[in-house]
C-alpha cells in the first residue's frame, strides 16, 4: 500500500495526534485515474471550507501539490486524504499555533458489482439517527461513529447502502453517499445543514443538473416523500450514481432523469 | 514521555487505525498516585460498558493488567489509555473479526491553580450545543469535535471551565467536567441519555452522596434551575472537585455541601 505523512513513505503516525485522540481532523476520499485525481477541485474546496469551520490552519497549496504527486505515483485506485490538527498537548484546547498532519493513503478502486449501476440497488433502513448538530453539520470529519454504527447494522450485501435519516425523521443521505429524489421532471436533495456530509459528487450533480435546466430543490425530505418519488438515486466520488431501486418493500423504478446524470457522471469520471 | 502501543514502548500507530479514520473507539484519564491508577474499577467498568455499545470486542482483563504495569512504570501522573477497534480495511465497516488496539500515555499531572479549588471557578458559557445522540450518550468515545469547538471558544484563563448545554437549552456538563447543582441539602445531576459523557468521578460522588444519606435527582436540568442553586460544583477524575462561583454575572457561594464532598474526593484521591 503507498502511504505518506506530511509528505514521506510512513505507515504510521504520532500517538500524540488530535486525529486520534479527538477525531481533531477532515478526510477526503478522491477517485485516482491514470495518475489524475478526480474532481480535485471540489475536493480541496471541501477542505479548505472543512479546515475554515474547524479553525484549522492549511497550506492549501501545499496540500494539492502534494496531493498530485501522490496521485502520479498511485496512477490507479483511491487516494485517501486526511488532515489532522496535528499533535497536541493533553486536553481539548486547539494549540497555539498548530500544524496541521496529512496523511495520504493509496488503495485500489473497491470493487463494487457492476449490477449496482445497472439495475440499481436496494438500501437497507438504518435505525441509528443521524445527530443535529449544525456546527459540524456538511463537514466529511473524522468524527465518523455515527456511520460505523449505521454500517454495523447491516451484512447482507443485498444492501449496497443503508438510509439514513436525522433524529427527527427526516430522510438525510446513504452512509456513505448523498441521496437524490426526482419527481415531475425536478431533483430534490436533502437539506444539510443540521447533519450530514456534503459529498462533492452531490455538488457535481447539482452543477450539471442546472447546466442542463433541471429545476433542483435543496430542503428537508420526508420519508413520504421519498417513497412518492418518481426516481431516487445515491452519489459518491468513486462511483458516480447508483439508482435505488428498493427500499422496505417500496419499489422505483430506474428512470430516465437517473440514466441520463449517471451517463453523464461516468463520462466525467471516465474522462 | 512513556508510551505504549499494545504493550511495547512505541510512539506511533498505524495510519489504518479506525482511531484516526472515524474516531472509533474509547479513552480513559486515569489519575495516577505512587504507580497506582486512581478509581481503576470505574474506569474499567465504564470502559467495558461503552466497547459493548459499540460492540468493541476487548480482553479487559489484558487492558486492567497493561494498565497496572504502566501506571507501576509511571509512578506519578495522568494515564491516558485509548482504545481503539483497531486496523480496519477503507470503509465503515467493522472488520469482522477485528483487532482492539491499546495505547497507553502517561503525562506528569496537570498543573491546576490551588485557587480552582479553594475558592471555586468561573464558568464560561460555550455557544457550541451538545447534539442529542442516545446511541453515543454518556461514552467517553474519540468523537470529541463538540469538546474541541467549545474549549475553542474561550482563551481567558480567568475561565477554568466552559459551561455546555445540549441543542434544546438544557444544562448538562463542562466541557472536561460533569456538573452538580446543590439545592435544599439535596444533589441534581443532569440525565446523560441523550449527550454528554458519564465520568467516573461523577459516578463517585453519586456513590458517595447516597453512602452519606443525600438524597441524589438524575434528570434534566434548565438554566433557570442551574441559576436557582444554593451550590454549584464541577468534578472529574483528575482535580477531584471545584466549586462553581460564577457564570455570567450570577454568583454562587462555596457551600457546606460541596466542601464535605470536595474533603471525602480530595482524600480518596489522595489515600
Amino acid at each position: 500500500m503507498l502511504s505518506w505523512v506530511d509528505g514521506q513513505p510512513a505507515t504510521q503516525l504520532s500517538i500524540l495526534d488530535r486525529g486520534l485522540a479527538y477525531g481533531d481532523g477532515l478526510f477526503e476520499t478522491i477517485a485516482v485515474q491514470r495518475g489524475q485525481p478526480r474532481l480535485l477541485a471540489r475536493h480541496l474546496a471541501r477542505l479548505q471550507q472543512g479546515a475554515q469551520r474547524l479553525s484549522l490552519s492549511l497550506d492549501l497549496q501545499a496540500v494539492q501539490a502534494e496531493l498530485l504527486a501522490f496521485c502520479a505515483e498511485l496512477g490507479e485506485g483511491v487516494a485517501k486524504l486526511i488532515v489532522t490538527r496535528g499533535e497536541g498537548l493533553r486536553g481539548y484546547a486547539p494549540p497555539q499555533p498548530s500544524r496541521a498532519c496529512r496523511v495520504l493513503l493509496g488503495n485500489p478502486a473497491p470493487a463494487y458489482p457492476a449490477v449496482h449501476a445497472e439495475q440499481g440497488v436496494r438500501l437497507f433502513p438504518c435505525a441509528t439517527r443521524l445527530a443535529e448538530q449544525p456546527l459540524l453539520a456538511g463537514l466529511k470529519h473524522l468524527n465518523r461513529l455515527e456511520q460505523v454504527l449505521a454500517r454495523a447494522e447491516w451484512q447482507d450485501p443485498v444492501y449496497a447502502e443503508g438510509l439514513m435519516c436525522d433524529s427527527s425523521g427526516r430522510v438525510i443521505e446513504g452512509v456513505y453517499s448523498n441521496l437524490f429524489l426526482c419527481r415531475d421532471g425536478q431533483l430534490l436533495t436533502a437539506d444539510l445543514s443540521r447533519c450530514g456530509v456534503t459529498g462533492v459528487m452531490r455538488a457535481e450533480v447539482l452543477a450539471q443538473a442546472e447546466a442542463l435546466g433541471i429545476a433542483v430543490h435543496i430542503r428537508d425530505i420526508s420519508r413520504a416523500e421519498l417513497l412518492a418519488a418518481d426516481e431516487v438515486f445515491l452519489c459518491n466520488s468513486l462511483y458516480g450514481i447508483w439508482p435505488v431501486r428498493e427500499l422496505q418493500g417500496h419499489d422505483w423504478p430506474v428512470g430516465p432523469l437517473t440514466r441520463k446524470l449517471q451517463a453523464i457522471i461516468r463520462s466525467l469520471l471516465d474522462s
